[in-house]
C-alpha cells in the first residue's frame, strides 16, 4: 500500500510499528495453558481490570490516565523484549533498553502524541502519580494470578519462590492495598500447596 | 486456588473468564504475516488507535467512554466466536447469540458494573452516539489496514470484493469522514493491484 503523506501517515506508521507487540512474549500462561500469553492482549486484560477493580485503588485516580498508561506501558518492548519481573540479570540495563526503545517508537508519531504517550510511559515507570501506582499494582497482580489459576506453572518453570514474589510486588500496596492484602493470602496459600518454592533451592 | 468470596470473587471470576478471549481467531492476519489476530490483542490494538486519530473524529467524543466501549465491544466473542463482516449467513442470528453471551458474561460480575458494561456494549452495537459511531469507524478500519498491508491476503482468501468492502464499512464516515475517504482511496488503489475481486467471481 501506499502509505498517506504527512500526520496521518505518520500515525499510521506508529500503528502499524506496534502491532509487533502481539508477538512479545510474557513468561505468564494463557489460563487455558494452551500457549504463553503475549503483551498486547495482556495490556488489554489489564485494562479490563482496570474497568472492573477500579475501587479498589488507595486513592481517588483519573480513569481515562490509568487507561491510557496501561494502553502504552509495554509498547517499549517491541525493540526491549518483555523482562521478567524476577530476572536480576536483565533488570541491570533496562532502563537504558526501554528508553531507547521509548525514543525510536513514539518517536514515529508527530511530535504532540509523540510527547504525550512517552511522558505516559515514564510516569508509569517512575510510580509517583496515584495513577501510575495504581496501574502498576494491576500490572503486578494479573500474571501472579495467572499463576494462582496455573498451580503456579510459571513461577516452577523459572524457580520463583515465595519470598521473591511477596518482595518483588510488595509495591502492589502503594496503589492497592485491598488488592495486595489479597494477593499476599493466596500467594500464602498457593505456597503452602508446594506451587511455588519456600526458598531457592541451595 | 481458592477464589476470594463476594464481590471480589466475582469481579475475579469475570477476569478470568474474559482471558478465553486471547483465542477468539479473526479472519485477520498479524502484519507480519506470521498467524490469524486475536480479539484480544485487537481490542487493546484499536483502542491505541483512538489514541493517535482521535482528532479525526466527526464529532466532539468522550475519549473515555470510547475506550472502555472498545475494550468491551468484543468479549461477548468469548461465546459467540468472531463473526467475518462479509459473512452474510453468520449475521443472520450474530444479535441473538451476542446478547446470550453478553447476559451470560457481564452477568458474573457485581450488578452495577454489570450493567455499566453491557449497556457499553449495546451502546457500541447501535452505533447511535457519537462515541460508538467513531468506536465503531475505527473498529472497521482495522481490518481494513491489516489487509492493505498484506497484499489483501484476507480478501483474497475469503473471496471478498472491492464492492463489499466499500459497502459493509461505509458507516465508517460516520464516525470519521476524513479516515473513511482516505480508505476508499486506499481499497481502489489495492483493487487496482488486483489485491480484491473487483466482483464476486461467477
Amino acid at each position: 500500500m501506499n502509505m498517506p503523506e504527512g500526520r496521518l501517515g505518520r500515525q499510521l506508521e506508529f500503528l502499524f510499528e506496534i502491532d509487533k507487540l502481539k508477538s512479545v512474549l510474557r513468561r505468564t500462561y494463557l489460563l487455558d495453558g494452551s500457549r504463553h500469553e503475549n503483551s498486547a492482549e495482556h495490556s488489554w486484560h489489564l485494562t479490563m481490570a482496570v474497568l472492573v477493580l477500579g475501587e479498589y485503588a488507595n486513592e481517588d485516580v483519573d480513569m481515562l490516565r490509568v487507561l491510557k498508561m496501561l494502553l502504552v506501558h509495554d509498547i517499549v518492548e517491541v525493540d526491549a523484549g518483555d523482562t521478567f519481573c524476577y530476572d536480576t540479570v536483565g533488570a541491570r540495563n533496562k532502563a537504558d533498553r526501554e528508553t531507547a526503545a521509548a525514543d525510536r517508537i513514539f518517536g514515529l508519531l508527530p511530535a504532540d502524541t509523540s510527547s504525550e504517550l512517552k511522558e505516559l510511559w515514564v510516569e508509569f515507570e517512575a510510580r509517583v502519580t496515584p495513577e501510575a501506582r495504581f496501574g502498576a499494582a494491576l500490572d503486578r497482580m494479573m500474571p501472579i494470578l495467572h499463576n494462582l489459576a496455573t498451580g503456579g506453572r510459571s513461577w516452577r518453570e523459572n524457580g520463583v519462590t515465595k519470598a521473591q514474589v511477596l518482595e518483588a510486588n510488595a509495591h502492589m500496596g502503594d496503589g492497592s492495598e485491598k488488592l495486595w492484602r489479597t494477593i499476599k493470602d493466596l500467594v500464602n496459600e498457593a505456597a503452602s500447596r508446594g506451587e511455588l518454592l519456600d526458598t531457592v533451592a541451595p
